[in-house]
């Protein structure tokens, strides 16, 4: 996917290294939006971006895994590329799983994450989306961190987009599941942790 | 640490790349047991060690994470190593947290492991080590899997190895951290990886 800047002589060339349909179709939604909208084109996928694919990720922090693909990545594209890198965090296991939520909604589900917290007081939890921008190989990549508060529930809402049917916003009453496009774009950790890359790449 | 085989002509110099001391020593002692003892001389971590210890780990299953780690390790040494990676294995999250349990172990201690499980049925689980050996930077890993079952329990026993006060060994009545070190190598996950290895080793 490239993403050019418009009402600007300045045109940046962009990778947006993803695999996930559904992320696309959100951040090119969300890019769309603004005073000066930023368009993402699709773009097959080429042998090179089908190797990150298949690069595995690091165990760490977020911050960690994020900035250890964003730089993988744009070693192997020589050039330019965003990444995006997604963490559902429970408090009452201090931040877990955290980078490693997929793992865990591949393995038990929407009612198993449900069921890990039955021994513990709190359903806290939030929602986590790190942006990571490298502006090429030899540059260190820039983090742009988006953060949702919420809770744990049963799961509500068509299960079509992983955990999002057992993630209730804070002050919503509804999950992610639950809300359009619009409501949950609005208030998502992807959204506020895209907006701060918008904000950065159109102050370039 | 040199692994070093006797009564043969031939010898194998093996570093095996751990920085965690218990793990040293009972690494010592089992190898050290057998017909033919295979003697590990301590020896001080250069800065290509460090560097390792330093380099994550990689996200995927257990033989992934091993793989790649000791394939990664024989690149940077530029000769043959063992490494040894430790999962502990819940049933009721089919087999998670798995290689990821030391940040759980970290997060939420002997506490939370046992709360984690309190909504789900079944306590059982299996502690899972493997061994890989590398030749060299240019030969595939050879996996060496021990593996032992059990159930997660109120922490028992002295707290100085991790989670072995939570992990009670089948037909044992006993956690880990009751055991002295011959019970438990006699039949932990970590004895029966090393098994396979020495047995390996002492054929080449």
């Amino acid at each position: 996917m490239k993403v050019q800047k418009q009402n600007k002589h300045l045109s940046i060339n962009l990778v947006f290294v993803t695999g996930n349909a559904n992320k696309l179709r959100e951040v090119q939604y969300i890019l769309s939006q603004g005073q000066r909208p930023i368009q993402i084109d699709s773009h097959d996928l080429d042998s090179k971006l089908a190797f990150i694919f298949h690069f595995p990720e690091i165990q760490g922090t977020t911050q960690e895994v994020a900035r250890a693909k964003c730089q993988r990545a744009a070693e192997l594209l020589g050039g330019p590329c965003i990444t995006e890198d997604t963490a559902l965090c429970f408090k009452a296991l201090n931040g877990l799983p955290g980078p490693y939520i997929k793992y865990f909604m591949k393995s038990i589900g929407h009612d198993g994450l449900n069921s890990m917290l039955d021994g513990f007081p709190t359903k806290e939890a939030w929602a986590l989306c790190t942006f990571a921008y490298s502006s090429g190989p030899d540059a260190e990549p820039i983090l742009f961190e988006g953060r949702t508060e919420g809770m744990i529930v049963p799961a509500r809402g068509p299960a079509t987009f992983g955990w999002d049917p057992v993630f209730q916003a804070e002050d919503t009453g509804k999950t992610y599941a639950e809300m359009t496009n619009e409501e949950k774009n609005f208030i998502s950790h992807r959204y506020r942790a895209l907006d701060k890359l918008r904000n950065y790449l159109e102050s370039l």
